[in-house]
């Protein structure tokens, strides 16, 4: 798969900006990053214990509460305006046999998103969720919205990452500013909470290579089954993130910490990776708590926390997938996921499944009566 | 606490019956309760492999729709119509300081589901179920329904289970027949998807005892903090799961296995445990999926398990809850919590919570579009 020119963007989106007026974006959302609030702790925790029940008895649902309440700095929370973005493109590594299904599944994919029909939309009709599509690099011609997806592609898919980098320093960038972009719009369109997902047939290779690279472990180590490769598929996985490496220079022990995130994401990411990790900067900037979805996400989280460690306060783990390399990803971010459910699906899904979660914290401190409100006796008050 | 003789019982409910014709309802839903059917395992599994996903991809939640769907007999099951029910009851142990709380908060916290301001409540809300809340034993006089509880009081609180049996035999089975018949009339006025949670201080102890003599462990194994005692009133728990046991001539070893499951509920149970059993009973009896909470409400799940295995067939283990016994009863269960949030509140709290999930699993069953329907390739489909 070859890498043309990106096609022309559209005259009515910022991308329409001269180029040399662009390449501040990213720098510029990274610098405003602050971390969230602990001014208002003591007023959550105070909160959350006048509520009627034993302090701390809703366990994980607390500690939720007081993030989202850190992140938004205030002790009514509110979640009730729901986006998940879902960032779609091609990968050039598809063509070698790293994946159960075809790469014409992508854009499969993308048109059924449109239509409703996946799971990430049954879950976030479930959840109260609007479904928010971006292709960043499908190798497609979709028609324009609302019948196609957003339009952000930066090219039609990456090269192969077992020959050299995926894409180039500038088209990294590219992908981060259109998750930025995306990301940043639906805030302005009130959302409250954000959920990043990826559809691309392939993407768990590339997510593996890039855990290698951000956390020093070996190629064996995080790369899994994806959507269900048999043990070959397994096999010619490990070599292709091995070869990743290689023929990017990166050993993994070598460039654990490194810190050029954005050379990382061009030698063996993927546009819908590094528009992942831009919609959690966008989010961070503006102060919305951002669930991260499986591992595909979780690896563009690992960018987002390598660009601006910062953003990583607000970033809740939706869910742990059957990927093991996602473990290894979490816990180099320090994340602990809400839910363990097995799934291994992608597109959001999980970080979607995780909102209910995240609106019943924000609900108990929003309605739970008072001890003093509702005369009931506090501990030890006989 | 002593235990009066039960008030009349209202004219308009079951409970008018007359004694003679009361006796056999517990033995007749026992016999009725059947295995879930197999039969259509071939067809949901094939439903569930032809939606737009690779198949198992959603984990447990294809597992949860499996399940639902025996037990509904149906490739497209349903839980839109989602009831909690809320047993609450008093303990005489209560009074030996193994609560954090007085007794009081028993009454006080039934008045404040019927409110609406619990954490049940807010989240019952959230999930979109209907709070129903009855009063199998609370030493309190509660105005009559809508302003209070459903009146299924079997008598003032239990007596302390550290000095002899908590109730008497006839009085546990009242409990457990107070808890089909709320379940039984939800299903008539159509719930498709049962949670069932306590109130009742003191009750962990009571649900301690239980464990200990349906799972063989010892005091010390399964006893926990509940809602937050500090060390000493720990080791007063363990001390008073001893002496119930000893009290009740129910050395823990010696009855693993017991069949006498009524007896146990006599000698150690609490009413709300005894219809939370009753509940899940009433809900096998009828091809309904109960999503059993935490630890008091595990505790009547190992009742109802005792006096009928099959009624495990339509249990869903909603969470683990921070209480160590919890796992243990789980464990002997054979069930696979869905959430780990730490909870410890009971109230149907993490049932309610786990909710979200069934829906979910339901829902994917019934809206997602199939690989046929949407153009999108299968496995390996180049």
């Amino acid at each position: 798969m070859t890498t043309p020119a990106p096609e022309p963007l559209p005259e009515s989106l910022p991308e329409s900006l001269p180029e040399s007026l662009r390449e501040p974006l990213l720098d510029q959302i990274v610098q405003a990053i602050a971390p969230v609030g602990h001014q208002m702790d003591a007023a959550i925790t105070g909160c959350l214990d006048s509520l009627t029940k034993p302090p701390g008895s809703l366990g994980r649902l607390e500690d939720m509460a007081l993030h989202i309440g850190r992140i938004q700095r205030t002790i009514k929370p509110s979640v009730a305006h729901k986006v998940v973005t879902v960032f779609a493109a091609d990968h050039g590594v598809a063509a070698e046999g790293v994946s159960a299904y075809p790469a014409e599944v992508t854009p499969q994919m993308v048109l059924n998103f449109l239509s409703g029909g996946a799971a990430v939309n049954v879950l976030a009709r479930h959840a109260g969720a609007r479904v928010v599509v971006a292709d960043v690099g499908v190798n497609f011609d979709f028609p324009p919205p609302p019948r196609g997806p957003l339009a952000h592609k930066v090219a039609r898919g990456t090269r192969s990452i077992t020959r050299g980098p995926a894409m180039s320093r500038n088209e990294a960038r590219r992908a981060l500013e259109a998750g930025i972009r995306v990301a940043v719009c639906e805030i302005g369109a009130g959302a409250e909470l954000l959920a990043v997902g990826d559809m691309g047939i392939g993407n768990t290779t590339s997510s593996a290579a890039i855990t290698a690279c951000l956390t020093g472990h070996t190629a064996a180590e995080v790369t899994g089954r994806g959507t269900g490769v048999d043990d070959a598929g397994l096999a010619r996985k490990v070599r292709a993130v091995e070869q990743a490496l290689e023929a990017n220079s990166l050993p993994p022990a070598a460039t654990a910490g490194s810190t050029d995130a954005l050379g990382v994401l061009a030698a063996v990411g993927g546009f819908e990776i590094g528009a992942i990790a831009g919609a959690i900067l966008g989010a961070a900037r503006h102060r919305v708590p951002v669930i991260v979805d499986g591992y595909i996400a979780t690896a563009g989280a690992l960018i987002a926390h390598a660009l601006c460690p910062t953003a990583t306060e607000y970033m809740l783990a939706g869910h742990r997938s059957a990927e093991p390399g996602h473990r290894i990803a979490l816990g180099h971010l320090g994340l602990s996921p809400y839910l363990e459910m097995e799934m291994r699906l992608g597109e959001g899904s999980g970080a979607v499944l995780a909102m209910h979660l995240a609106e019943a914290a924000t609900r108990i401190m929003a309605e739970m009566a008072t001890f003093e409100g509702a005369g009931v006796s506090g501990r030890g008050e006989a």
